[in-house]
Parts: structure tokens; C-alpha cells; sequence
């Protein structure tokens, strides 16, 4: 299944792209894509209705972030060895973690905002990794059942807030925006291997990224095995998973986002993203 | 007031501690401690209501994190200049920010689990400051308008996690239980001055941290201002504010929480904390 929200920001109602690729509204069934829907069970729920019978909807909607009630936005850097290499620092040995705010998640076709002071705003398409159930020291055999599915991500990156003012990654992470999360929540069973979904980013209709989920240091069952030894991993928690090579902070001139600037970003199957890049108000 | 969450874990109620001391059902007023509740017209309503017209609650009851609906848990790192000399760093000359996990918060007395694997899981007493008004871009002058009040934190730190397992600080600081939060959230106009409070750790009965948020790098004011040139701020979002001197870590030899210690903490005026140490399941 394509799970989307959609409406205006903070009012949105639960959908499902169907076959046709039809808006079919979902309100009626659950209250929102969050939580105990996010479950095998309240997935199995959901497949088994009719999309069919479910109201249409004609009217273009704006969609919101693909999930609702994430407690945890949680990131891997440096998780494509190209990607570390381009950043000028080694491949990593166990997986790096970081966190977004939850408050940067934002709809894959909203504006993306340049914060104010910043110089330095950069792009990274990223495979996210939505919780459905509840994980805490899980194998990398058992990982994917407490996956609920996947979804484009785009961890939009301050490098001088990151990078140069000093301490964590944090500040450079976690601009309002910055978590374009979308378009759709595709299940897990629609995912035949996420090892092997390419994946690509342009700015104003030039390449920057193109890559493969093939090239990640730590794969999908890995990271979720991993993170759920050092915290309880709960249903709608999203993972990013890192980006391939092409940032702009690694080209020569180093190159950044300003306003006017237009974001297309993409992963096989999973949907695409675009975002006018737009001042600080 | 001092506002209060009692009860199971995760069916916490709404609550207040009266002029005496006693516990006072707020559950007829209002959901919870959360949201707009904490805005200063929900908390205005609040100081409105008659105590002593509330339920009583005079049963021992278990009291949970103080406040609810956290979006994020963000910390600021080396805070006290005389904790960044024991961490052998130097002090900062900006806030250095990192976030803790949302599902770390618990209640303040819950027990404090050492995660499996753990050899270096360490103690932090921390000045917290609860949102209770969205901040972005506000000045150091209007910061406490947006502070809804302050309690007492417990910033649990695995330092094996937190400095040996590569990259960011994020994996020593979020596991299950390292965010003990009250017991109060206790309002702004009942802290006359935020940066001359005292505070004190002690472990098996031991004073291990005593010192004074007089001491702080960057006040409370500060933090509120500077976070909010990154990231909007939110009802309900913790900041923890850094840790005076004697942790486990900046001792010689090195001292670290084991099953069956018992930690106990506190701010002037903002209350205490106990936890009983126990081992991973």
C-alpha cells in the first residue's frame, strides 16, 4: 500500500494512492497514519478493505508528511562510503546516530525555508524507515518485522550550523522544513528489497545525486538491530539512513541552496519530492 | 504552581501540589500538562481554580515525567565551565546543543535502568526548561515569555555510548529511562531568579554534584533565545541545561551507576528525585 496524509499542514486527513493512482480517503477507517495503524495488524486492516469503495478524492490536495506521532527522527551519517569520502572523513565502523527535531518533518512538496543567517543550506536524499512496532534489542533477523514500511526523505543541512558552531551535528539538522517526509508510506510488502532502490536529486533540473540503497555501509535490518540496543524504537519513529555522494558541501566549488532554487528528489517505487527553495520571513 | 503528572506510566493524570503539600486531581479541568495548557492564558486559568475545591488525593501515588507532549528533548552540552574542565574540554563559546530521545523521559523516582552492555552509565542533575509559548527568532529580552516554568532533570549518560562508539553524543544519552523529569513543573513566577538556584546529586547517600545554576555559561534566557534562531520551539519541549561539576566520568578513578545504587537529586525549589538502579531485563 501508498499510505499519504493529506490536507493543510496539521489538519491532514488519511489516505491511499490506489492502483489507479487515486486519492482514496481513509478517514472513515482510522484517524490518522500514526500509531497503532502503523502495527501488522492495523496494516492487515487496512489491505484488506476495498480501496474501490473508499471515497475518492478529485480535487489536487497538498500532501503532509507520510506519518504522523513520530516520537524520534533519528539519522545515520556517513552511511554511503562514497558519501563519507566526499565529506573527507572515514567510512565508519558502527553506525553514527544523530537526531533531527521532529518539529523539521514537513510535507514532500512544501516550501523549504533557508534560515535566516544561513549560507551554507545543502541537500541529501535519503531512504527513511518508518517503525511500526515496538523494537528494543532486536536481531538484524527479526528487524524488518517492526519495520512498517519506507518513504523518501530529504535531510536538508545547515554545513556552517552543522559544521562551524561548534559541538553536534545537531543545529545544522533540525531547521523548521528540514524533514521533507514523503510522499507515501509504502508498506514493507510493496518493498521487494530496499537494498536495491535507486535513488536520485536535482537542483533547478540538474543531477546532483544519483546512487542505489546497494551502496549503504549499514543496510535497513542492521540499523534498526542496532539502534534498538541503545533505545526502545516505538511506532512511527522514522530512521534516515544517510545519503549517497553528490551533497553540495562535497562539490568543487562547494555549492548551496538559496531562494528560487527548485529540489526534485526521488527513490525507485517509493515516489518523489519537490520544493521551492523560499527567505527566511 | 507546582503541576504534577500521577499514576500508571502512560495513563498518567493531570495534578497540582496545594499550599500544603497535598495532591490535588486536576482531571475535571483539564487532559493534561501539555499543549495549551501550557501557554500562559492555559496556565492563567489554572492559577484561577480554588486548590483547596480540588480532589484530594491522599493515597500514595507514583508520580510520572512532569510535563506531556514533548516534541523534543534537546540538551546543551558543557554548560558549567567547571563540568567542560573535569570532561578535560575546553569551555564553550556557543551553546553546544544535542537532543535526547523523547522515549527516554519517565517519571522521577521510576528506576533508572543500566542498559545491557553498559560499563560507564553516569549521573547528570540538570536545570530543565519547559516551553510553554512557540519560540522562534525571539530575543534574549522576551526568551522567558515563551518558558512555561522549571524542573528538576536527570540528563542519564552512558559514556562508553556517548564518546567510544563513534560520532555524535546521541547513543549514550537517549536509552530507555535516562530522562527522569520532576517531579514538578513548576512555573515561572514561583522561580524569582533561574540562574541562582542550587542543585545537588547524591549517590548511595553520597554528595557527588553540588553547585548552583549561578554558575551557567549561557543562562536560561540565553539558551531559549539561541535554540530559537535554529528551531521553533514548542509547547511541551524540554531543554536541559548542562551540568555542574562531579560526575562519575570527571572522578579519578572513574565512578559509574551500578544495580542497586540509589541516586537522589535535586534543584532548590523545583524538588527531588530517587531512583533505584537495576539491570536491563
Amino acid at each position: 500500500m501508498k499510505l499519504v496524509r493529506f490536507g493543510a499542514a496539521g489538519a491532514e486527513k488519511p489516505g491511499l494512492i490506489d492502483g489507479d493512482g487515486d486519492l482514496r480517503d481513509l478517514s472513515n477507517h482510522i484517524a490518522d497514519i500514526a500509531g497503532e495503524t502503523l502495527s501488522p495488524e492495523g496494516l492487515a486492516a487496512l489491505a484488506a478493505l476495498n480501496a474501490s469503495s473508499l471515497p475518492r478524492i478529485a480535487e489536487k490536495q497538498r500532501l503532509g508528511p507520510c506519518v504522523a506521532g513520530t516520537g524520534k527522527f533519528i539519522c545515520i551519517g556517513l552511511n554511503y562510503s562514497d558519501h563519507a569520502r566526499e565529506a573527507g572523513l572515514p567510512v565508519p565502523t558502527e553506525p553514527i546516530v544523530f537526531m533531527k527535531a521532529t518539529s523539521a518533518i514537513c510535507g514532500p512538496d512544501d516550501d523549504l525555508v533557508i534560515p535566516r543567517g544561513s549560507t551554507k543550506t545543502d541537500w541529501e536524499v535519503e531512504l527513511g524507515i518508518v517503525i511500526g512496532k515496538t523494537a528494543k534489542h532486536v536481531s538484524k533477523e527479526d528487524a524488518l518485522e517492526h519495520v512498517a514500511g519506507y518513504c523518501v526523505l530529504h535531510d536538508v543541512s545547515e554545513r556552517a550550523f552543522q559544521n562551524e558552531r561548534q559541538g553536534q551535528w545537531t543545529k545544522g539538522k533540525s531547521c523548521d522544513t528540514f524533514g521533507p517526509t514523503g510522499p507515501w508510506l509504502v508498506t514493507r510488502e510493496e518493498v521487494a528489497d530496499p537494498q536495491n532502490l535507486s535513488m536520485w536529486l536535482k537542483v533547478n533540473g540538474e543531477t546532483m545525486q544519483s546512487g542505489s540503497t546497494r551502496t549503504m555501509v549499514f543496510g535497513v535490518a542492521e540499523l534498526v538491530s542496532y539502534l534498538s540496543d541503545f533505545m526502545s524504537l516505538h511506532p512511527g519513529d522514522i530512521i534516515s539512513t544517510g545519503t549517497p555522494p553528490g551533497v553540495g558541501m562535497g562539490l568543487s566549488p562547494q555549492r548551496y541552496l538559496k531562494a528560487g532554487d527548485v529540489v526534485e528528489l526521488g527513490i525507485e517505487g517509493l515516489g518523489q519530492q519537490r520544493q521551492l527553495c523560499i527567505s527566511s520571513s
